[in-house]
């Protein structure tokens, strides 16, 4: 685990003080993968020059609404009067993109950078700045992950954000298919983007 | 090869008219795939229920305008004033959706349920009437084909139209995938409708 001090005021706590917030939303298993985003994040931040402050703050929220109730992902699509095409889809896509918008509400934290990064980790899309690759890879390769691929995306990533972004969601979207899971449209545009050479 | 004449009026040629029409726009290998899936589709009409004159029809023309060249679509994106993010596809997509405006052009054919099936052959989508249906599945499953998916095709086919739209959209996908090859939307709305059980 690592041991710093934010410097920047990007947000209204501590380090310290983050990761006590987040350690009381979640199990102690989703801790832990919370606490291993944050030591990828941070490698990757520091190989791709990426602001490591930023990278740890949007690790350690990434999954920070992951295990709201469905009724309160649909409440806050209604309170913070989001796209109602949101209500057709369910946590793994509102955890995000939602979340985003009750992270910024209840925490107080208004950083853009940030709250984008956490509102597209699980879809990607043809917009990615460095710290979105950097928390979309990071999410994918964190020490705790062991899925056969996990191997391969580690050295990708090692060597070529891009590339790993690619790797990530071509194999995202084989998992997702083989198991007749729903594709949100912006996974979609990820892949023609990163993988496909589609500037779609 | 079937022998029978249209009755229908359904289009200003007889099926030998259409036949010969067709048969001079391709090369005979896609003649000879286009004439399988006219027989799959057929034998798919009559199994479920579906116009075996319009099924006939579509299957004959689905590929028409298939050896179009690149600069042919684009100049007929422009002509017909139709989606400008047309352009930023390829022949896969064009051939349906844009032939579909071609054939009705140069060939005066104006049957919205014939166009459609020919507009949408290549993704599908999530609003397919049977005779879509039996145009998508027949282009994956006529006689010709031979990759490793096509027999567990026809055979779920051969006793659920909807299993084999979902299970030819799932392989396709995968296969794109695996290749790097851009995925148009329609084709994710097609998985999502009718492999995720998603009503979007």
């Amino acid at each position: 685990m690592c041991e710093f001090d934010y410097q920047l005021n990007l947000i209204p706590l501590t380090r310290q003080e983050l990761l006590s917030t987040v350690c009381e939303k979640v199990s102690k298993k989703r801790f832990k993968h919370i606490l291993g985003v944050e030591q990828a994040a941070i490698e990757l931040a520091k190989r791709y020059e990426v602001s490591i402050e930023k990278a740890s703050i949007a690790a350690l929220l990434h999954d920070y609404c992951k295990e709201l109730s469905d009724e309160q992902f649909r409440q806050a699509i209604v309170d913070y009067r989001l796209d109602s095409e949101l209500l057709d889809w369910n946590n793994n896509i509102w955890h995000g993109m939602v979340g985003r918008f009750i992270i910024e509400d209840v925490l107080d934290i208004h950083d853009v950078e940030i709250l984008h990064a956490i509102e597209i980790h699980t879809t990607g899309s043809n917009q990615m700045n460095l710290l979105d690759k950097v928390l979309y890879v990071a999410d994918y390769i964190e020490a705790g992950r062991s899925f056969p691929a996990v191997e391969a995306a580690r050295l990708i990533a090692a060597s070529n954000l891009d590339a790993a972004v690619a790797y990530e969601t071509s194999q995202t979207l084989l998992h997702l298919i083989r198991q007749n899971v729903p594709i949100h449209p912006l996974t979609l545009q990820t892949y023609n983007h990163f993988c496909a050479n589609m500037l779609v």
